[in-house]
């Protein structure tokens, strides 16, 4: 460790293995061409030609944010491909458990889940490199999904009170898969463990940083009108 | 019909009815919607991972010219949904009757299939106001789609010849699929049919227009290697 933290970001990156952010920009890559995916998909079950094109619109703005990682992994001398290879697995197995049987259920993923891991994202590029940084956090800006979200689940509620258990539950099952899948890759990438350990601290900073992913993920249920 | 044609363009702008150009760019603006729709299920049959980023990023460029065909019709007056309606059903009906079932004939698809249609919109669009054939062209641009599949089919076909005959069968089914759906729509809306007729000049125009249609499509099945 330097010891002459002047600039505290080039500090903290000279902390971060470079396997440990390409790591990281791959698996935010391969989220992105998921995110891409999914969005896509939930355009076709939108009830209105308008709700459609909204959510065709979001899954366009995340194959932006993918070009931009790919490119970003290029720079750093790797291969994108080979980068994301490792968090295939684990993010499809995410889906697989988690796919919405209604739209309301697609739209809560799209604003909970993602909103969950953006944080957890955000708090990891913290200790990356000015560059890099600056390109994670454009990559996790929201592409509208979460204004939409929230108002179309909570006119939904409105019209049917019954939703606002359904949906609650749900997002519950979609916090816990989450975990469960980030502890299996954390279990098999040492670097990325390295990093979150490392960036906090220790153990009591790794902790402070999950009460703030909860307590943001907490207002993020309340603006959708559901208990968490 | 003005009799000072100084300015081709204006002139024949002032022939089309506004009704036309509304149809028109609704029927664009939805076949946009629809080709994201399907680039982006095709991105899912992909076999490689690159394959499947290449057809998102290309999905994420129907968006682009999605909404710059919307801004227009807006622009004119008119509500994109209003406009986008009367070519959902026709539209869908097309997709419904020609669903590839291997990643191959999703490729060929997006290269015959919209090359052909791109290839009539093109020859309407000589007949609109400049701001709007400016817009209708460069919706029309290709976003990566011919080079891509020609690679890969080419690339399939050298592999396994008997692929030729089955793609060569189902480009026609494409086609023959295409104009039935064509004939439903300018059936029913007037102001097409008129537009298309009225700017041939006459029958033996639209004859000589369908003939370059034609040749066009020829040629695009060569260059994948398969006979027309």
């Amino acid at each position: 460790m330097p010891d002459t933290p002047e600039d505290p970001l080039d500090d903290n990156a000279a902390a971060v293995s470079p396997e440990a952010v390409i790591d990281l920009l791959g698996a935010l890559a391969y989220g992105e061409l998921v995110a891409f995916d999914r969005l896509a998909a939930d355009a076709r079950l939108a009830p209105t030609l308008a709700g459609r094109a909204a959510l065709a619109g979001m899954a366009a703005a995340e194959m932006g944010h993918y070009e931009r990682l790919v490119g970003r992994i290029r720079e750093l001398g790797s291969d994108p491909e080979r980068a994301m290879e490792p968090f295939i697995v684990p993010v499809d197995a995410f889906h697989e458990q988690t796919k919405p049987s209604i739209w309301l259920e697609g739209l809560v993923k799209a604003y909970v889940g993602d909103g969950f891991a953006a944080d957890f994202y955000r708090e990891i590029a913290t200790l990356l490199d000015p560059v890099t940084q600056k390109l994670v956090l454009d990559s996790l800006a929201d592409t509208g999904q979460a204004d939409f979200a929230i108002r179309e689940v909570r006119a939904a509620i409105a019209a049917d009170p019954v939703l606002a258990g359904r949906l609650a539950l749900w997002a519950r099952r979609l916090v816990g898969e989450a975990l469960s899948q980030a502890q299996r890759v954390t279990a098999e990438r040492d670097s990325l463990t390295e990093l979150i350990i490392g960036g906090s601290g220790d153990l009591s900073g790794v902790l402070a940083m999950f009460k703030r992913i909860t307590r943001a993920h907490g207002d993020r249920m309340t603006a959708l009108g559901l208990s968490s």
